[in-house]
């Protein structure tokens, strides 16, 4: 069954290096959704997408830019690892509707319209207030279906989720967060998204995160798929995949960057707190990118036959991305 | 003979619209290598490329988006004109060589390491004194040849362009100039440029603007083709083009903004003079992109022959621009 598998997961940031390209290769990953900024303007964004073109040169034997999911199938045939770009914010575009095909051209596949605040376009997660998408947001939605790029709310907060998967023709996706039926969490989703989110075609990748878990860190394989089951049961097996939200080998101030970017003066702790602020304990059995395998069994061991499991490992993500690029 | 040519343009900066795509179309013109920077910094070179996108948008009956040669071919099937990208300065790699690839991604085939100034990489044409190829500059060939951007001196000094040529490893372009022979201008070039270029397997694009050609604005055909003629005999025909230099319908401002850019308080009147500011008068047969017939022509009835015409007007350039390719 696993010459079958094409597990793409819908999101990481972590502290790339050969050990973890190592660990993807080992580990079975066809494709990873990158993160490559979460408050980067255009000009910062462009630096971003220059150090992994150097870590596709330095490490060609390992790793390669995938434009495409053919280019995602040739890099798995040739023994290598596909690294697709996924913004987690919409600040590379700044005020200019024009930059998200100048952004699209450089191959980002995904972008989020917030990141837990207030942005130009939607309302984050940790806003008191929801407005929904703005003026602009809408005039982005619109721009992100014509050139194919995919709508993310992962970090949106609730009535703005619902409003983009309204406005969007194309189906769009929450690439990493869980439902709040199984752990309660602003970056969790209710089962009104998950529903309205299946409904028109889009997906939900599952996180590893510990905040985003039940019982956290201890968090077990079993706990884990009863979630993933209850959500097939909830909006189809066709609308679930992985976004597993590994943050390999980070340092703390990279933490703070995500958490507080430069809005505040203030310490933000985000899903932690002042009394537990550091990167949190990663789940015993998904501590890198070497335990997909772990993942995929413990599927198996839920019981989902091997087809569905291919679904959930990357097969859901495939098409999703794949319909967006015929879409350009 | 018309069936086998593929005009392609070396340089343009005209002031984009309907009209000026309609006559292109009606000129029979193939591609532009269309100028998108002369003083832009990389934020700003975002902002030009997105303008081009809005363009390919509004007009996609008359335009199409180039990125390699074959769509050039695809372009001029479907009875559409190509547009490449072309830089006419270093400024939107900034100081980071890292911003080559970023930007050979977004399409830019062609970049001048300098405009007319003085560059973190080579000097300029208008300078007093030449200190040839940088540090940085070397580190940027090289990196230009990886990734299969093409190196343009058209406004660079003597000894810089000299070392460019020497340094790649890959033939380099003037796309835009004439011989010194033929008009004694700082931005021609000598004879031991023009020689050096096409022993390496470059090409220089001949210029149609007024302040390269001998007797300005009242150039006529037959000078033109002579000068054609003997440096076909000095370099040989595998290395000469078009490089017409049109900037059709731009105002004074775009002027200023090429000659003075953000560097100097003062006037600079750059090829003119403070008694001749303005934009000079084109020759009379060729004023537009609907007069390339008559430089097809004039190439004719100086007694070209088919294949040398087809060379000159776009043929070289093909070969050059589909090298680079297939150098990534």
């Amino acid at each position: 069954m696993h010459d079958t598998l094409v597990v793409i997961d819908g999101t990481q940031y972590s502290n790339w290096d050969r050990g973890i390209f190592e660990q993807m290769r080992d580990g079975g990953v066809a494709a990873v959704n990158a993160t490559i900024v979460y408050w980067e303007n255009a000009r910062e964004t462009l630096t971003r997408m220059a150090e992994w073109n150097a870590r596709f040169e330095r490490h060609a034997d390992l790793v390669m830019r995938a434009r495409t999911m053919d280019d995602v199938l040739a890099a798995k045939q040739a023994g290598k690892v596909a690294i697709l770009y996924g913004l987690q914010n919409c600040s590379p575009i700044e005020d200019d509707i024009g930059l998200i095909e100048v952004f699209r051209d450089l191959g980002v596949r995904t972008m989020q319209l917030t990141y837990n605040n207030q942005s130009l376009l939607a309302t984050g997660c940790y806003e008191s207030s929801d407005g929904g998408v703005t003026r602009f947001g809408r005039a982005a939605i619109e721009e992100m279906n014509r050139v194919g790029m995919v709508i993310d709310m992962s970090h949106s907060a609730e009535r703005s989720t619902l409003e983009a998967i309204a406005i969007s023709s194309k189906p769009i996706v929450i690439s990493h967060a869980n439902p709040s039926f199984f752990h309660e969490a602003k970056r969790n989703k209710s089962d009104a998204v998950l529903r309205a989110l299946g409904e028109r075609g889009g997906l939900v990748g599952f996180s590893l995160y510990p905040f985003h878990l039940k019982n956290g860190s201890r968090c077990t394989p079993g706990e884990f798929t009863d979630m993933v089951a209850r959500t097939v049961d909830l909006i189809g097996i066709d609308h679930v995949g992985i976004g597993s939200d590994l943050c390999q080998g980070q340092p703390y101030s990279v933490l703070e960057w995500m958490r507080n970017g430069r809005w505040s003066k203030q310490t933000d702790y985000g899903e932690g707190s002042a009394d537990n602020a550091a990167w949190p304990q990663p789940v015993s059995w998904f501590g890198s990118n070497a335990d997909f395998p772990n993942l995929t069994a413990a599927l198996v061991h839920a019981g989902f036959a091997p087809s569905e499991v291919a679904q959930i490992m990357g097969g859901n993500w495939m098409r999703i991305l794949r319909d967006a690029e015929q879409r350009r």
